[in-house]
């Protein structure tokens, strides 16, 4: 790598040195893993390098290339696996300055990777009344491209199921790092060689997706005496086809009087837990209906609520998800999650028996190759790593899935096992292998056992169900 | 009942008399049943009575009250249950001049209850984009009320389950027979008491709906070798959360061929088996990938059909749904048809092989209650009545739910037993018991076994999954 030959090509592409800027930016949210932390903290890229436009991410592409210069893209750093972190040093690859709506139709947008998701559909709202089918919890930071390379799903998931299903991409464009990089447009099956690739294998800079009508989502919180009966209330919700919900998540007592500081006052006591929602207008009467028919204890519902309580309120999709962990670690920084799937309630059941408050549940519904399902994002009361292990092993063992958020590879954690179409187009896309390296562990072991792992959280191709 | 001088009360309120006019307004769709067609050919009412505003409807319902006139509502009449047959005489009661749009919201919709279901989403589209979630096959025919209260479902219920799904109606005001008649506002569960229940305790007048974004709908056909193959694509079809299809409806060869005529020449030979379905414009390249995917013979699609043939053809839900049997009625009298659902593809199976060339296959993919499932309305090619109930008992013998639509009653047919909310609201709304008379066994028969039945489609409360 000759990084001042490098630095001295890009000519006057915008480049960042300042050891704290360069650490900062070289840093995502792994440290929600004591594991990651720990093996991690101490990575850092030489330098940031923030394109302006897609002409100039060719121009860095091929001059890493030329000058062997690894290369890990970056859009807001919300990740939590590790998956914008350099590795191998290098240059950050910065993309939140490509942030230009390409085009919005009625039912679909394209953009650029950077814009960030909230900005993204503040625009389609205004000029179609759409909205994004489904965005991670990290909404109001995250960008568009990072969200489609490093996540899988979020809210919306309970409607539309995971982003790398069959039809939740339209089109993605693709920067290789060659030479002469090229500029490709993956459409159709073609797109999962590089979705939830962590950018190992390409970068994307444009990305068009499908819209979904816009609601003015109501936030609403219901409680439970237990668990089990919040989870249970949570799948009968799920099921009911005629309720435009965008979110369901139950969250174990104590968590939701501990942890959601400002909808504390809302919430009874530290015994109560809760089930987050949000619902289309039309169809909160029924749910209200729903909830009182279930005995569930209606705490919030923000389309009745004054202005100046709603505005003291975050989005309740900032409880939930990966939020529900973040919010527990400012509070209990010892504590970390597990990401699981239940594939019935009696599963779900049998965990929250048998870990009681080592690994207080929490739930969201999604749904999955067609079937309501459980998705588990657990809090673990973190002691050892070999303890965490265990649980995992226990977990396995009862026939409920881990994918494993303790692990920076994309073999180890979500995709459960090298997706060999995404490591062929590696080959062609990155032949130096200087994008984000590490993160693909047959790239850089060609003897790895592709059949090693057992499942994909929001599999692509697989979910074409053929023979 | 003393008509005549029922008709002196009415004032100016539009009647018709004319013998052929009142039998033709006094028939429905009954004739798809063979049993029916023989039980009700001679039921004919004795007046039409045509009110033009909400207050007429009052006026009417007052005046049969008092006269002890029998009153049989009435929108399109394409029911093909006998729903709309005026089975003690009297007045039917034609509600198509209450056509007018209350209000259009960006997400709901008010209209009256005669309004044709093609003609209010022309207002909602044009006015925010917006249609309805689902319809029948007679969609270009048929009224809101009539849907409302004679339907279960149709194009759509693969998305949103049925119509008596929770949230799928938002509002209802219906008008009670009885001395002073009342207008009620029923919402939530209340609603459940007057939809699918015939008009028999109550008239529907107005409704208010949800609306979804509406797409200019594509129309494919796919062809596959053996039936069982079109209905494993179908089932794999519906799984895909992220494809926005509306349709998806599997027909065995040879009906295809032999009964959609102008879109035989799209099908390659008797031999074909075909999957409608109706696609979102952004789901057709994922739709049409996923097609190859599975070995289908992709045989039609109208995004890329040139104008002139495209004008050729009906819709392709005018294929589907009853309209399959309808089309294989005006080829084939002899035929008949069954309403079934089957859990899963190997019952599905099982009845394809157990009754060959007798039924050929025609399903429809929906959810219910939160799962794909595959509702029947396969073709019986007829013999006697006798054998048709033979082939309802091997149905229910091997665990295969029928709702028989040879019968005109709410518990034989599609509500499998009476439904106690409905007949006590009875008691109320129509206490002289002249709404419909004969659609409701347990009014005539207070006796009645309410747990005869064995099933309901498209469930009402029972789908709110209470413990």
């Amino acid at each position: 790598m000759d990084l001042t030959a490098f630095r001295a090509a890009l000519g006057d592409i915008p480049v960042q040195d300042h050891p704290r800027i360069v650490q900062q930016k070289s840093r995502d949210h792994y440290w929600y893993s004591p594991r990651l932390k720990a093996e991690l903290e101490n990575v850092t890229a030489q330098l940031v390098v923030t394109p302006r436009t897609q002409d100039e991410v060719k121009i860095v592409l091929a001059t890493a290339y030329k000058y062997g210069v690894p290369v890990t893209p970056r859009g807001a750093g919300t990740g939590n696996y590790g998956q914008a972190m350099p590795l191998s040093g290098g240059v950050m690859l910065e993309l939140t300055s490509l942030d230009r709506v390409v085009s919005i139709k009625r039912d679909r947008v394209r953009a650029e990777a950077g814009i960030i998701l909230e900005k993204l559909d503040e625009q389609t709202k205004a000029a179609v009344n759409g909205e994004m089918r489904f965005h991670p919890s990290t909404y109001r930071m995250a960008t568009l491209g990072g969200f489609i390379a490093g996540g899988s799903g979020g809210v919306g998931s309970i409607r539309w199921g995971g982003l790398r299903a069959f039809g939740n991409l339209l089109a993605l464009k693709v920067i290789t790092c060659e030479a002469q990089p090229r500029v490709l447009e993956l459409t159709g099956p073609d797109m999962l060689k590089v979705a939830h690739a962590y950018g190992t294998n390409g970068i994307i800079v444009e990305a068009e997706i499908p819209l979904c009508e816009a609601h003015d989502w109501v936030d609403v919180m219901v409680g439970f005496d237990s668990i089990q009966q919040a989870c249970a209330f949570a799948e009968q919700a799920a099921r009911q086809d005629g309720l435009l919900l965008k979110e369901i998540s139950p969250v174990a007592a104590p968590l939701p009087y501990d942890w959601f500081n400002r909808h504390r006052p809302y919430i009874k006591n530290r015994e109560q837990s809760v089930v987050l929602l949000m619902a289309a207008p039309p169809a909160v009467p029924a749910l209200v209906d729903f909830i009182a028919f279930h005995k569930g204890d209606l705490l919030l519902r923000t389309d009745t609520l004054a202005e100046g309580e709603r505005k003291k309120l975050p989005p309740i999709y900032e409880l939930a998800w990966n939020h529900t962990t973040l919010r527990g670690l400012k509070i209990e920084p010892t504590i970390t999650y597990l990401q699981t799937q239940y594939r019935d309630l009696a599963h779900v059941n049998w965990a929250i028996e048998n870990f009681g408050e080592e690994v207080p549940m929490h739930l969201e519904m999604i749904r999955f190759d067609g079937q309501i399902v459980f998705a588990g994002l657990p809090i673990v009361r973190y002691t050892t790593e070999e303890r965490l292990e265990e649980i995992i092993r226990i977990h396995e063992a009862n026939g409920i899935l881990v994918f494993n958020p303790h692990r920076y590879t994309l073999e180890e954690g979500g995709m459960k096992k090298t997706d060999r179409n995404q490591l062929d187009f590696k080959k062609q896309a990155d032949p130096r292998g200087i994008l984000n390296p590490g993160k693909m562990i047959a790239w850089d072991d060609p003897n790895f056992d592709f059949d090693i792992g057992r499942a994909w959280l929001f599999e692509g191709l697989k979910t074409l169900g053929a023979a």
